[in-house]
């Protein structure tokens, strides 16, 4: 695996490839519930969740993903409805969602938990289906909150599977939003991938192995946090994400990254700890040099994340800390 | 995107590739699952379903992937089960499962047909969860179902995430089915890779993309049906799948996937038309000349996919005749 040279800019990249046909009607929704919020005067997070797939062929049969099963995000957006914030979650499909999170089909399938209940008068009506009384408790609390957040629309999904639908999502998204001004957070935790296969070099049809073996050339995804910060969404508060499997890269790619583009914050996270610890990386104050940069770990034990009955979640102290410094982004003084 | 040449057979790959570490647990499940079935003189049939990953890294963040959802294995083994086959369903992780599959987290969240029913008697007890009216019906059948195959224990699951995972499995167990002769059938759905990345190529941690694009070589998979045909179980009936995209390579590289390992049955598929049609390609005498090669197309039509309330599924019918091909080469001549 080698890597070449090139230089992709997100102008170049928007104007060489195809908005997916759904666009239109993901603005069109999202437009509407900004409007909703705006009007209750609430702040709103986008939330950015699981993988992109990069397809190798147009009618795509492989493609290059990135590991996430989406924990990160679809934990998080519970703790932003908690915490009072409309929600926009933008996630890979079949990724983790909030709420439905909790009872995977493979983990926690949750035709284990039913019971068929024979009619107790025994007529002819059908018979109940109810949740086994071990299950109930838990299922009480998800459900109650879900059908809280239905009810008060205090969430809006959004979907998308490629990376180039995620792409032009971002762009419309932050530009509906950028009218909430500084009551708007970025918390874009999706795992987005660095390369793509641009159109023009995709074959039609699934590629044939006949004898040997591939050999792949992608071109490098444009870094789209520039345009946004500096263009789309200028007064927002925005958070990226940084993995990394080798803990010495951790701190100093998170720093890069803030440098590049000059956002709020990086959380970095090294994969095999990310459930136990996150490292906050962010300007120590507005305007100052990128030298001053403070880095917060944030940890929580092994034994709380372990803890039978009720885990503790590390995205509870994650959104506690950030609805803070979002806070003080909101009060602080204009540039 | 090129091939170039190179020749991987079965046992130079698991000579050079690590097992994976759950491999003797899957073992001693399947073989007592097997022990079961064949104490019960119970016909088996190992289906495997949805795609395989390649990844790219050790610590793995990027990989290959192949297109499925899972859909044709979960439903037909839903049907094989109705026939009344034991199944080892050999999965990829969160693909469809059989019951479960009707219950997606997107397209029908189980949530929204719960219902949290206060208790009659006001008194502290906990409330009632109860599944909706409206969706009690159709939930009835599936649970039903469902709870009469955990019962039986007709039912092994297991489970796959990387194409080297799915190897080393596939060898395994249709090892351990060997034992059955000709009562077990081989319907080999999952969408496997053509293609990987020797752990002796990878880099140990993710990839840094730095600037530039990205170049991938890979090494072609061996072709597993060679030996499974000719070593490790030559008297089961053996189903392989092929998937195209171009309509005009369907059948040509069916009756050369049935010419090359001489098993029983290809079936083909096309993306588009996978839920309406698929063709069966097989020899149409034991022992003949490929060119004696019987095509038999098996099709349903659109208005009866799509029928509200009892869509019908071609998994039905493709399993229908699967059960009478499998029965005919069980009371047939032996060679």
């Amino acid at each position: 695996m080698t890597t070449l040279d090139s230089d992709e800019s997100a102008e170049s990249y928007f104007g060489t490839q195809l908005p997916p046909p759904t666009l239109d009607q993901d603005i069109a929704g999202v437009r509407s519930f900004v409007h909703r919020q705006r009007g209750l005067n609430r702040k709103v997070v986008l939330v950015t969740s699981g993988g992109t797939t990069v397809p190798l062929e147009l009618n795509v049969v492989r493609f290059l993903d990135n590991f996430s099963a989406g924990t990160r995000g679809a934990t998080s957006a519970e703790y932003f409805l908690k915490a009072g914030y409309a929600v926009i979650f933008m996630h890979r499909q079949f990724s983790l969602q909030p709420f439905s999170r909790h009872y995977s089909h493979s983990t926690n399938p949750f035709l284990d938990f039913l019971e068929i209940e024979p009619n107790p008068d025994k007529s002819s009506a059908p018979p109940n289906i109810t949740v086994t009384r071990s299950e109930r408790d838990g299922l009480l609390d998800v459900l109650t909150a879900y059908k809280s957040v239905q009810q008060s629309g205090l969430l809006h999904t959004l979907t998308f599977v490629n990376v180039n639908e995620y792409l032009w999502l971002l762009r419309a998204v932050s530009q509906e939003l950028s009218v909430l001004g500084r009551s708007v957070l970025y918390y874009l935790a999706a795992a987005v991938s660095d390369f793509f296969l641009p159109r023009q070099k995709m074959s039609e049809h699934k590629i044939q192995s006949g004898k040997g073996s591939l050999l792949i050339e992608m071109d490098q995804v444009p870094k789209i946090l520039k345009p946004m910060i500096d263009e789309w969404s200028p007064d927002g508060f925005v958070v990226s994400f940084k993995l990394e499997t080798d803990p010495a890269l951790l701190v100093p790619k998170s720093r890069a990254a803030l440098e590049r583009y000059g956002h709020h914050l990086v959380i970095g996270n090294d994969l095999h700890r990310r459930k136990h610890e996150v490292v906050f990386v962010s300007r120590e104050h507005q305007g100052t040099a990128a030298r001053d940069v403070g880095i917060n770990w944030l940890r929580i034990s092994g034994d709380a994340v372990n803890a039978r009955g009720h885990p503790k979640e590390i995205e509870e102290d994650i959104v506690a800390e950030l609805t803070k410094r979002h806070q003080a982004w909101i009060e602080g003084p204009r540039s």
